[in-house]
Order: structure tokens, then sequence, then C-alpha cells
């Protein structure tokens, strides 16, 4: 394969570690100063570690919710597997409502309700066992579709381009490697991408706490910018594509994300320049029509009313702080999926890919 | 008139006071959590001030660097005004070196070395009471200019209307009431505006440090948002006008204001959101053609790596800190000042208004 990865060069990260006993987060709100984990012994720790962004990224965080539900499991008695179903619902409810736009998150819980199911029907009598195996598998599939989307993502990109990329989708965000920052792995140990430009992402920071310092640690260079300087960026030509994850992909190919991804989509196609998506097939919801549908969450202001740790802003102002945005399909020229890509996506060629 | 505006309840800030003995700038470094005052006594002082952004905003660093001016002039001894305006040119040009992309400063002084060229000729015998009154009449102007533009711009703006602003164009960046912000201000007092929104500006925060400060000072309820959520709140049709200020103008109406201004007229034309420039004509450069031939400053990229005072980004990584960008003319759709309104701008309405 002429186009091999060194994998253990790019991805030196793990936000997720099962101990067999405990759910070991990286605490994403202390990056990059401190490696601390946060230790998860039962599932409502894993729902408020979830949502308090300990663990953060929409495949992560459909991985930590399904070890979530193996820990929920080791805290109920029941006989067989459908009344454990049963038993575990009011924790699988509240892991599902830990964060409402990503739509990974009941994915994963509806995956492990599903092996609960197969277990009942006798594919395994050891419900137990099955809800693990199942979390094993999640997490294993999802670094496997990271692998498999960088180097599609990366087959888009000529070689010597810049890109730009938000928030953080790397090895922080899923099972590891990453899905637009996999594509950018992919593209750089393959000599296409010459230039990373990541953005501040605020009022968050995830690509100035997370992904340069992601970046760095593989020993990839990178190159922080204002998340308002992206268009006097693209004018300059710096950068050929902006490569961007999701948190939900609609039927029509709509594509919420982190705020600001709207904003960038707009920026590159009045530049000219190419704008990508990059998330596993479990990010895609074809029950969702289109990005009006989706509900994007608010945040607590305070976010917007503090940088660093300190108050940046009088006492009184209001803020208003939408986390995610939708993405029209029109402005997107690739999906990429571990199924394949979907360029210039609409309704007839998502369905092709992904059914209904 | 029907219109009358009451500017002793909307505009309550003064950043320069000029004391007689010394030049007093608040500390825009420390707001909104401190009022303090620089005390300069000389024009090192000022241009030091006006290079650490102890004073901004276009307009105010021109005034700022005018009083410098003054302060200049007492530090040297000259027979006559044409001595004089000899042995102040080193002070001059360092007070112009202090920043780059701003004319308001190179305007300023160049009014100052005009008083002292008409000192000479007889007009006034004392050429130090010449600059003091030129630098007294180039504030007074200021703020007259401020309130002429506030109820010209304000009267494009539909009753019922919504507003985004970027960056600090209100009494902190002048001598007083603004420049976008004295648009929004009239537009408030007149019933025309009815929300203002304003982007934190990243990577100094002037909006969520200054902007939303000003208008609470004066009881004008505003919402902070990030700079990347402005396409997502004009999808939402929440502002009907975006109100932005400027560094420099020039003759084909191309517009140099702070980094983030061009993303944010490209979303806007994409929304179908109105776009204003407001500037009184000393930020006009009939000189300069077009954007291309602005230099854009750029800042020490260590102002990204921070936030509220502590570091936020990893160690040893890079960041690339343009502080302006240029929006093109046809982005634009009215360039306010006080000479009157240039309405989609190019060279010939440019032309029409300041003469070349």
């Amino acid at each position: 394969m002429t186009d091999a990865i060194d994998y253990a060069r790019y991805d030196r990260i793990r936000p997720i570690r099962w101990t067999g006993e405990a759910l070991e987060l990286l605490d994403q709100r202390k990056l990059p100063f401190a490696t601390d984990y946060v230790t998860c012994t039962d599932s409502d720790a894993v729902a408020a570690a979830i949502h308090a962004l300990a663990v953060r990224g929409a495949p992560a965080i459909g991985i930590a919710a399904a070890w979530g539900a193996v820990l929920a499991a080791r805290d109920i008695e029941a006989d067989d597997a459908a009344q454990a179903a049963e038993r575990l619902e009011p924790a699988l409810q509240r892991l599902n409502a830990a964060r409402p736009t990503a739509v990974n998150l009941a994915w994963a819980l509806a995956r492990m309700r599903a092996a609960l199911f197969r277990a009942q029907a006798g594919e395994g009598s050891d419900w137990r066992a099955a809800l693990e195996a199942e979390a094993r598998a999640i997490e294993t599939e999802d670094l496997a579709a990271n692998h498999a989307m960088g180097v599609l993502g990366a087959s888009l990109i000529e070689a010597g381009s810049g890109v730009l990329t938000h928030c953080n989708t790397g090895s922080l965000a899923t099972a590891g490697f990453g899905t637009a920052l996999g594509v950018i792995r992919a593209g750089v140990a393959q000599g296409r991408v010459e230039r990373v430009y990541a953005g501040e992402t605020r009022p968050w920071n995830q690509g100035a706490r997370l992904t340069v310092w992601e970046l760095q640690e593989d020993g990839i260079d990178a190159t922080l910018i204002a998340d308002a300087a992206a268009s006097h960026l693209m004018k300059g030509g710096g950068v050929q594509w902006v490569v961007v994850g999701a948190d939900r992909i609609c039927a029509n190919g709509d594509v919420a994300n982190k705020i600001g991804t709207y904003q960038l989509a707009i920026a590159a196609r009045h530049h000219g320049v190419k704008f990508m998506v990059v998330a596993p097939s479990s990010t895609v919801d074809m029950d969702t029509a289109s990005g009006d549908l989706i509900e994007i969450e608010e945040r607590d202001p305070a976010e917007l009313l503090a940088a660093g740790g300190s108050r940046t802003v009088a006492e009184g102002v209001q803020a208003w702080n939408p986390v995610f945005d939708v993405t029209p399909a029109a402005l997107v020229d690739a999906i990429v999926t571990e199924r394949g890509i979907v360029e210039r996506p609409d309704l007839s060629g998502m369905q092709a890919l992904f059914g209904r």
C-alpha cells in the first residue's frame, strides 16, 4: 500500500480508557496544561462528565455513553436481558439527555439496547458480557472508521494544500485518530497537506486548547487563528480546503456542527475554497430530513462572559451562546464517511450511501 | 427637530482628557473592571500608550496623537513656527509610527503640521497656542462629526431593526458618542434599533470588554455573541444591519477595519443583511486607490495564545494574528461620513463626496 500511514506516529492520545472496573475520561476542560483522567464508576458520573464537557466530541461521547451503560448494568439485578433492558432504561435516558445535539449519543445507546435484545434472543446468554462486548465494538469500529475516512478524505486533497479546521475532531473527540483531524493527519502523512490552520473556536476554545496541542503531540505544525480571521486567510490563498467534523448529518446532507462552521462554509464558498465534512456513519441521521429540524443546543451565557477562567465582561451583560449551527448541504463539497464519499450532497446522494 | 437625541444620556464616557498640563487616557486594557487613566506628560508616553493599546480606535488615536504633538512642543525651543516644525518632526514621526493601519493618526499629525505652517504665515503668532487650538479643534470636530453621522446612519435603518456591530467604535474609540456605535445610539434613541448584538472581537475582545460595557453605561441593552455565531444569528433573522467602523477607507470604497469585519460582510451579503460602514471623513484616504495597497498590521501571536490573562494554548504553538482585514467596496451597502452617505460605494461615488 503506497499510502500506508504510520498510525502509531500520528495518533498518540486516548481520551477514553476502560479499565475493566471503571471508565477513565481524559478531562478535556484541563487540557493542554494537565492530563488528568476523571474516573467514573457509575453511569450517572459518565452522564455528568458528558454534560460538563470533561469528554466531548460527537463520537467520543457516544463511546463514553456506551461504557456508561456497561457501568449501569453493574448496578441493577435482572433475571434476563429483557428485564435488564427495562431496568436499565432510566440510566440510559439520563445518559441520552446529557447533550442534545450530537446523534452519536442516541445511536450508541440504541446499539446497547439492541445488544440486550440479541442476548435475550439467545445470542450470548450473559447480558452483562454482551453489553461490554458491544461497548468495545463501538469503540473499535470508531477507530477503524476514522482510519478509513482519513485515507478517503485525504484522497480529495491535492498535494501542497493548506487546510483550515474548526473545533476539535481529533483523537480527543473520538476513539482515536479523529474525523476531520484524521483526514488532516492522513493528508500530512501523504504529503498532501502542507499547511494546517486551526480556528480558536470560541467560546470553549477547542481549537486553541485541544487541536493545536494534539497536532503538536504528533509533530504536525499547525497555526492558530482567530475564528474571525478565516476569511482574511482564505482571501490570501493560504487554504484550499476547510475540513470539519459533524455532530449530526441530515438525510438531505445538511450538517449540524460546532458554532462557526456555517460561517466558514459561507466564507469558503465565497472564496472558491472547498468544504469537507468528515464523520462516521453513526453521525448520519436519515430520520431527520433537514437541518431545520435539529435542536440547537444553547449553553450557559456565562461561557461567553469569561475567558481563561477570568471574567472578561462587565456584570449584568447578556450573551447568546448557541453552540452549534447548521450548514446547508448546498455549501458542502464532500461528506466523507467510512462507507464512502458523498460529493455535492443531497437527498439522493445520501440515500445511495445510507439507505431509506 | 423631531429626531433630537439626548446626547447627555447617550454618551457618558470620555477616553481622552486634556488637563492643560498633561494628557489623561482612559486605560482601555483594564476596562471594564477598572477605570484608570494613564497620565502622559510627554509625546513619547503618548506614542507608547497608542502602541500598547491603552488608547485605541482610529479617531481616538488621532486625537491622542494631536495632544501628543502639543506635549512635544513643550519640550523644544524654537525661534518661530518653521523652526518648531523642523524640531518637532522626530517626535511626530514617532507618534505616527505607533500604529500602522489607521489613517487618522497620519491625518491628525498632518493637521498639526499645517497649523504650524499657518502660524508661520502670520495667522496667530504663538505657535504653541496654535498647536493646542488645533488639537482642541480636532477633538471638537470629531464629536460633532459623530453626532452628524449618528443621525445620517440611523436614517437608513427601519424601525424595529436588529443590528450587529464588531469591535468598539463608541465613545471610547472617538472624542465621544462613536462612529458605528453612534449610529446605533441614535437608532436606539429614535426607536429604529430594537436589538443590539456585539461580537466578542477576538483576540482583544473589544466587543466583549468595551462595547457592551459602554452601551450598558447608557442603559442600552446589548447581547454579546461569539464572532463565529454571527451567521447563525443572521440566518435566524435577528439582525437587519451590520454596522461597523473603519480604520481606513480607500478611494474605491474598500474598507480596512478590525479583523473579522470582512467575514461579517460576506455573511451579511449571503443573508441579505445590509452592511454599513461609519467613519469620519478623516478616515477616508483618497490617496490609497484600493484595499490591496493597505498595510495590514500583524500583532504579536501571543495575543492569541492567552485569554483573560491566562495562557490558553500549549507552549510552542504558532499563531497568526492579523488585526485588520479589508472589506471590498462591493460588499458594502453604505459608507456614512459626516459629509454624507455613499451608497453602494465605488470610485465615482467616493470622488463625488471627497474630491480627487
